[in-house]
């Protein structure tokens, strides 16, 4: 048994997951069945991620059936609200720490997970590129509430801030990398491992003609 | 004195700077003249960062002395070859350990520089948006060289391993984010301070209305 225990309670993790055409912003370069099995792929090495780190209870939050029909590797947690509602309903419910996990972070590494889950403060918050929250550790989930959207790093920080919780900011350029748009596959390509990393890399290449490496069909 | 030593040897940074026409990816939002002004902010709060850090020399390389006239707090190494070979010819002349550190690093704190020097591995590489390599600290210069644009972050790894040096990767989101982008002056207004988001935020807000934080004017 290997349970992440924090202060003598057990955590658990969840991620919230759309399968049916996901990632939209990836549509100038992968057709809505690529996208669909990429958010898979991306899905399963997160689980395998938070399994080496040693966190047993996993659940996925999902609006629908579609595309976990036979998962056995995670519990899942159907609530067809919006990621908010659905997300505060679940953080109200939660008797233990929870790792809000966002299903889109293939770069994310078991020894993150670690140094997240040890956090001193009462909320560990991971950003993600422009503005967003990648990850949400918060030991006290009855009390907090999460505001995802927009500049969603901020508004978690100012949560905490209101209810009185204090807030570690884990800084990571491999944990902040949530893969949304095409330049964001260039870093799975550069810095990635596993099944996700594989699958583009099958379908682009690097072009490093000029300033940032962009993507060029293979 | 609080000179860095490292292994008993003191280090230097430098800092690669070219003021004119500087930073044309930031044309679409910023003029030229605008652009002149905000690098050299950056440029000023790279150099207190690395002052904070407690490192005492430091030089800016440049291929001229355009807008360094009056620089004071740093010595100022003229070379008008390009960014490759004048970096090179610095490394193969120096005594002592070399940070070779870019100018558009506002994120950039003085932990992180700590963080990269105290390393235990021969180089540490902070990786880039896109493949680049933000900052290069390097124990043994005379054997080292390199190879900045394009995929310079690998270049950079491999080049290492052929001359048989370890490599340590210093993963920080705030570090990895240089501003070279209309894109990671967002990053800079939600996680930045100092006199280069004065500057920025006196131009633009933050547009939430969709996906990722964007930039509007003011």
């Amino acid at each position: 048994m290997s349970e992440i225990i924090y202060s003598g309670v057990q955590m658990k993790a969840v991620i919230p997951y759309k399968k049916a055409s996901a990632k939209s912003r990836l549509s100038p370069v992968l057709t809505k069945e690529e996208r669909e099995e990429f958010v898979e792929l991306m899905l399963n090495q997160v689980i395998d991620t938070l399994k080496k780190a040693g966190i047993e209870t996993i659940d996925i939050l999902s609006p629908s059936m579609y595309g976990l029909e036979d998962m056995t590797r995670a519990n899942v947690v159907l609530d067809k609200n919006d990621l908010n509602e659905a997300l505060n309903r679940y953080l109200e419910l939660a008797e233990e720490p929870v790792m809000i996990v966002m299903a889109d972070l293939p770069l994310l590494s078991p020894d993150h997970v670690k140094g997240i889950t040890s956090t001193k403060e009462d909320v560990c918050i991971v950003p993600g590129k422009g503005g967003g929250t990648n990850i949400l550790f918060i030991k006290n989930p009855s009390g907090y509430r999460v505001k995802y959207y927009g500049s969603s790093f901020l508004t978690h920080c100012s949560i905490a801030e209101k209810t009185g919780q204090n807030v570690e900011i884990y800084d990571s350029f491999l944990a902040g990398t949530d893969i949304d748009e095409p330049e964001d596959l260039v870093e799975l390509l550069i810095h990635g491992r596993g099944t996700a990393k594989e699958y583009i890399s099958k379908k682009f290449r690097l072009d490093t003609s000029r300033g940032r490496v962009r993507l060029t069909p293979v």
